[in-house]
């Protein structure tokens, strides 16, 4: 019998738009295409690493037409997949870091002195978009003392600062706008952006890390609305960490009847019906279940809150790893406490 | 076309049991069972009130058989709705917490000396089951004032002491045994007990509230694992307060697919397709989308923070009305700040 | 008897220099040093007003002899001293929030339309020093929402946006050059800064506001370690306002001495050998007692969480109605709930 | 030149108790009275011991009339300072959990079948007094599992539970009303309390762990407003587990001038002058200096909310590995993430 995560395949992205849900992680609508097109993707590399407690997903898009069939600039995208993170295992969680770091690393190539700025997207009040923030404040940030340190101290340390912008709603700024603000003033070689994604599978939920090196597209996020922060926008490379924290309801909902409709499929009459169904059909059906919240309801587990404090600490460790080699994961654990 | 909460009705109240899903309201209980049956249900006397920004449904089951259609004790469930909640209208917030005070006030009738023990269940950590404790954040607590106060002064105001008393997980004690320890020691005469419910239908998250004269039935609550708080196991009269703040994620799955059949069924065929499938047909295909999680999957509006914060202030505000008639609501706001 | 606040007038500004204690309200330093001379200080203008539950002073700075001998920029500092807001009294926070928007803006002369961004210094995690974050979450953010609105809607309804934008030891970025960055990409005409003060006198917490069209000076806020944001600093024009919200524990330590030496002062014998004291001695006595934190050691009242919440909502509001003509306290309160 | 600590020994203990100060650590009482009295205290047995990151002290009041001068219960109080706490040194907190763990186990005997209840005293909502319910959310709650677990591997993991009652202001029920009624019901062989305290000096600000097979006095705790919680109220043995996190403001205002004088005590005419001050004299002053807070001010570093994190974690270790003696550190630190 299939896995809910296969089952996805057989939606349709197009399906996805109408519902106004964004597809955030680059392997997902990889297998939603593949499924619908019955063959791999032109212009698309997949490269796959198996380790311990994860798998590693790469899915490079090389060519503009992969492009424009996955919805997703040219670039690389990195998938960390560790379901044993959902247990809270701390072997589980040391390894991750590692291999966040490692992967975080080969996407770029930075002097030792290099500047860099971490950015931590969302909302500190609405707990699964509060990830972003809560690995600023787990990052180990020395830029402010970057001055006064000894140059032959300074070995394997880079300079990294850390902000949380705070959200469109609260601020009243496009959180672009701040970030663009911040970045002309301190100049840094390079911008890394957390974020909470929605997901199209729940068992994706604080499991799945996503870094691409194409930075965050518009509409992506928790509820679609991020500005693009890439580098276009900002001047300078960007790096996005995207973590699942919830799935759309309308996802859930939809997946469902795809779901009851697979296992019926042997049953030539209905799918004979449901071909013939208004295309807006199965959205009219999930806007009837879902309203008057429709796009705004999330799909969570009951834990998220003990979640989101957990993979905050993963991402944060393997953000410092990553952007300060001398570290060792205990040195970090020492700083972080 | 029928709105979503109608479309539950169609629901088979068993089936929910299947799911490991409660149907806490008594006013949706009553809907499904009537639409299984077809006409009114023997035993149940409903009553309808309508104010201007909200209803109020009184059931009422009277009689032993309705006791075991309902799955739910005799007793009176009184529902304030009002949707207008969602949208923080002050007026529409006012009318519900003199509403609920009116009503909470009809379920005793205690002389003015009594004592009242009021009870947040839940946990502080996991927002959406957060309601209760911060309901007693926000109580307005004289017991510990009364000895203090001339007995002149205290007309209209009674003595009331207020706990959360945590959860199981962090616990390791039944939250029944703590709160009958706490009865045991303070001698209440009435107790209050909030709770967060899950619904069957997500308009209901922080637009319903439920009075019961019956107390906690054991398997209620988000999760449905809170153990039977009732003139039973406590000794004295219990009233409980449960607001929906999610609605289970395989209410959701569940309620798409019937919904999705309830369009189609004009065509014959399915209808039959459908009867003949194993009763844990639909069992099967939610375990596979929810999994690992199943039932711990909760719907909840992004902006649930605030919905709770705003939805506890209501509730605390009714029970302190209710309970000290000498205080108006504006004394309430000045006291709660 | 001679009450606290006044014995502050015994003190030398120099020695609080000595002690790294910044006198952060005008209306203190004023005081200081009025009784170091012994007459009305050249260069400065105070006005005074009186309210039903609170009083003003205006302290205009009007020379340059007198901003050195203030160590405060020329220009106006109007204090708001409201001792009831300490008992929660509703009645006195609805005539603060009204004073505090009608002295704010008669510090500026602002366009209709014009752009005007509020900044909240401090750290979110530092409770004492959460004032201004608090206050960001609380204030009518309009720009996000004015470009989708008609021309003809907005009447008294400015373009305001906000931000909280974290503190050195978090970000590794000086918080002036945040600021600088967002002010330079979104062109404000008008900033507000607002900030936790440590003050000379405990009866001062939460209960006085301080706003000054001179912004924020170096070494300003609790532990003095704010950098300068004022007109020169930003390119526009800044308001500052600042709430104590502690007071050093060095400062009340160095005035039960003095208050204690005030007392015997009658005895010739003490005060003689009181002035042949090495003028360190006093600094070291303290450092001996506070150590290992000197400087860091805040006095606060035990219920500082509740002050803070209480008067976030005072600052907040009062900017609120300044900003927007339109908005009354009545709407003001509907719209945060 | 003395240090701060040792400065208290010349304070009076009546002196404390007009400004309404407690004297929580038994370690501080009996530096005083030695002080007061020249020589060792008849009845009271003092030992130490000495660790490579902290330092043990044993008193014990054996004698009734030692109890007396000491203010106390007889019993043993065991006090382990570690400075290195402040500085966040993981080191340091390994050993003190270990050594905390270690006096803890000395001070019951019990079979490993036994019941043990953790209470943490203290109220959530203000920082420096939430020291005993964060200890709660972290201990290792065992109760609800034990009745699961087949005999066999129940081996060296005690039954555990854990409650935090809340304060009397917020439930308007004595503390000590809760605790007897929970006792009543889950019958423990033990009871655990952890507290946070008041000191007498700064530097033991989270770097003092006091445990005291006595219990809670009356009269102890933050603001001196704990009821009694020992054998005699609840009916089972009770350890108490303190922590200071605040000094009163008072306590400095004191020290201060006391250390002040102490400077200058080689000025006969000083002493001679101080000796004649009516005996409210010095309270008289203080009042005016913390008016209109008085016994409500806290003296607390800026760094409080991180220091009663890091603190809270070291208590619920200690705690869990002396009651599990089948859990090592890091298995704890994998049930605690």
């Amino acid at each position: 019998m299939f896995r809910n995560r296969e089952m996805i395949i057989t939606l349709k992205l197009d399906f996805f738009k109408t519902l106004g849900v964004n597809i955030d992680l680059a392997v997902e609508a990889h297998d939603i295409i593949r499924g619908e097109i019955g063959k791999e993707i032109p212009g698309v590399v997949v490269d796959r690493e198996k380790y311990e407690n994860s798998s590693v997903t790469i899915v490079k898009i090389v060519e503009e037409q992969a492009e424009q069939m996955m919805g997703k600039p040219r670039g690389t995208y990195i998938t960390i997949d560790a379901p044993s993170l959902r247990n809270n295992n701390r072997l589980s969680q040391k390894e991750v870091v590692e291999v966040l770091a490692d992967k975080l690393a080969s996407l770029f190539d930075l002097p030792e002195k290099a500047e860099v700025l971490v950015v931590g997207l969302g909302n500190w009040h609405a707990t699964p978009d509060a990830l972003g923030p809560r690995v600023i404040d787990q990052s180990m940030v020395t830029r402010h003392l970057h001055k006064y340190t000894p140059e032959e101290l300074k070995g394997g340390m880079r300079s990294v600062s850390a902000i949380a912008p705070g959200v469109l709603g609260i601020t009243g700024i496009e959180t672009a706008e701040i970030i663009k603000g911040v970045v002309e003033k301190i100049k840094p070689e390079l911008l890394i952006v957390v974020d909470s994604l929605a997901a199209g599978s729940v068992d994706r939920i604080a499991t799945t890390i996503q870094i691409a090196d194409t930075g965050i597209s518009p509409g992506s996020g928790i509820g679609g609305n991020r500005a693009g922060i890439n580098r276009d926008s900002m001047g300078v490379p960007v790096i996005a960490i995207g973590i699942p924290t919830v799935v759309n309801a309308a996802v859930i909902a939809n997946v469902t009847v795809e779901h009851f409709l697979e296992q019926l499929k042997e049953k030539p009459m209905l799918s004979q019906i449901y071909k013939n169904l208004r295309p807006d059909f199965m959205q009219q059906v999930i806007d009837e279940v879902l309203q008057p919240f429709t796009g705004n309801l999330m799909v969570t587990p009951k834990e998220i809150d003990t979640l989101i404090l957990d993979t905050s600490k993963i991402v944060a460790g393997g953000i410092s790893l990553a952007l300060h080699p001398a570290i060792t994961l205990e040195e970090y654990n020492l700083y972080l406490n």
